[in-house]
């Protein structure tokens, strides 16, 4: 994210804004969107993208169709959709989660789940507990509260560090929650190693402290079905964050959150202040696709296929840039996490790879909390690419990387 | 709105939340939904839903199923869609407003333009000037920044009070920004007298104020187009809130904003931060959906329907609560506002109406800023019934009132 505030507006030249709102500013990934979008035929690994040609477009076409023919209240203003609620119940089963109806809150996407979870429990300048290198959405979502970081590094490996927490927690800290992705975490790939889970949802409870967990990739998973997520060993500490944008498609706008049940009602006071409404047509659109039963053979599709397209961009690392840089092997998700050494700036990187080799990548300081500590690292997103344009993608990107070195 | 703050949630429990989170509630008026839902027969004049019988949903679904087979990124995530701000651009034409693609910026809702507005002049413990009967939705949006606020009165026929606006200001109050709805006000149903809107614009520059100009109903006119919006006569203090909610259909979650150019990069970082993404899905329909030409003769056939039941409401209230109420005529939009005798207690009708007559309506206090000074006053919607109902509703209405002074 970058740490450029935006220019003051003078009261001189129009109407002054709040501190918090001049604080405010675009991400770095959104400047690299940016530099993309002007340099046609640009491989862009940037941007965490589903994959665009699995969109069952052709279901959900039918499915619009039938909707608007036989239920003018899917155009209505309207509350939160029942029937929805119950299909999310049923999701999260298979996830290992146990939970009822009265504990979902249907949000619009996810990043409104982190929103109105970080103004549910964060004073102004209060605390919150991230990772070092944490995804950039929550950033934003708590930046307007201008809290206090508290930070704790992270193992490619095995996810969170979790002594690390522990520490930070005997010390006497009290942060109004702690933010993780259990699941394909996302830049860095790693999923919380199995053994960590229980440990980490143990020091929650002990220091009653709310996690907000962002499972939006544990469905995707390249190898086989990944542990449970922390919300499945606790139903009071934990709130947990799901997205329909990676399970079926962004541009619906449909997320949920499962929270203990008291919660729901200031999170729908929250929404109402924020937007009104969640999207009708989108939840109904949503619910009567998974009505039609073709979402656990979508998300085969969408399993297998990343996969292939994590394997591709693995073994093209391996070609092109072993000896030079390291990264990890995500077992669920879009992303690879690579180091080059200490000393390369990405931040700059990115620019000439753009401008020379056309390609794109996010670099690591974009996820950065409150520092520059990842600037010789970077994120690749593999999942809305053939593997031929993987391989063309990393080819480039290493001719980029070496001629920076050079 | 209702002031009771939710319970605390105390730590012995479960996770502490924030105080801005625990002073949050649910809205009066969802409280009467609730009633409304648990009354089956209920004819519900309380909430302003436009008309659902008019939706064009043929043409959505043509219109859907053809953006789904020739273009997969109207379910990606995406920028905000330009071919859609272009639309509003001449949109805004039709309103009398000059305006450019660089000033407009795409909202989830109207709701969600009042959302980031608010936070991008008004200071945690700020000031904001509304009238003293105010849409609940910016009470809502303001709340969570705890403001002071300023109020003035409306004239029932004239609209808001510029005499005492100007008063405010030139006693030195130097308030965040002034909310108003210039065209079929909700819930007062009058709009700003056309004399008394370049008197409104000349009091905001000269004090350097940011007006929020909320136009939901200036499309939907009973009589003549009506005076252009305060946008119109200014475009450096005047920020105009446009939604596709009145003019198409809510659950599409689509809304605008026309602000100062340079307003535009703080309000995506705050979009950013809240939800991400506008529907990539909701934009591209709206788009198709206008290319189609099909809005222009649409929203003639909603602006003669909407007076044929104003009519039959103005109709009914004149045979069943003469003498015995006043209410105004209004021009725009879908609301009548009636004045009870003082010491009438239309929060406590609201229940005995429902329950014994098997009609709702919106209890004035629902709209009251920070007090119980619209306890006598009622507000009925008129755009989502047919003539018959309202009629029948009318009677009941009058049934109930009649039964509560007896």
């Amino acid at each position: 994210m970058a740490s450029e505030a935006l220019p003051l507006i003078s009261s001189s030249a129009g109407p002054l804004l709040a501190r918090a709102a001049r604080n405010m500013s675009q991400s770095t990934l959104r400047e690299v969107f940016g530099l993309v979008a002007a340099t046609p035929g640009t491989i862009n690994l940037a941007v965490g993208l589903p994959a665009e040609d699995l969109f069952p477009t052709e279901e959900l076409a039918e499915v619009a169709a039938r909707l608007l023919a036989t239920d003018r209240r899917s155009l209505q203003y309207g509350i939160p959709y029942q029937p929805l609620k119950a299909q999310v119940v049923e999701l999260m089963a298979r996830r290992g989660v146990t939970c009822r109806e009265q504990q979902v809150f249907l949000t619009s996407g996810s990043q409104q789940g982190m929103d109105l979870l970080a103004h549910l429990f964060l004073e102004p300048g209060g605390t919150a507990l991230f990772e070092r290198v944490v995804y950039d959405g929550i950033q934003m979502a708590v930046k307007k509260l201008e809290p206090r970081l508290l930070l704790v590094p992270t193992d490619i490996h095995d996810g969170i560090d979790v002594d690390a927490v522990e520490e930070v927690l005997e010390d006497g800290a009290a942060p109004a929650f702690l933010y993780v992705i259990t699941d394909g975490h996302n830049p860095l790939g790693v999923s919380i190693a199995p053994r960590n889970r229980p440990r980490l949802v143990e020091l929650a409870r002990r220091h009653r402290m709310p996690v907000l967990e962002d499972d939006a990739y544990g469905f995707l998973y390249c190898e086989d079905s990944p542990a449970p997520p922390l919300r499945a060993l606790d139903e009071d500490w934990v709130c947990y964050l799901g997205t329909f944008s990676k399970l079926l498609a962004p541009g619906l706008r449909t997320g949920w959150v499962v929270v203990p049940e008291e919660l729901v009602a200031p999170l729908a006071a929250l929404k109402h202040a924020a937007d009104l409404d969640t999207p009708s047509f989108s939840h109904r659109l949503i619910s009567a696709f998974i009505d039609t039963g073709a979402l656990p053979a979508h998300l085969a599709r969408v399993r297998a296929e990343y996969r292939r397209r994590r394997d591709a961009m693995l073994a093209a690392l391996d070609r092109h840039l072993a000896g030079q840089a390291h990264w990890n092997r995500p077992t669920a998700g879009m992303f690879v996490w690579v180091e080059l050494p200490p000393g390369a700036d990405t931040f700059q990187l990115v620019r000439t790879a753009i401008s020379e080799e056309r390609v794109a990548f996010s670099p690591g300081d974009a996820f950065a909390a409150g520092g520059s500590h990842a600037r010789h690292c970077l994120r690749l997103a593999f999942a809305n690419h053939s593997p031929e344009q993987i391989e063309e993608g990393v080819a480039r990107l290493a001719r980029a990387v070496a001629r920076a070195v050079s």
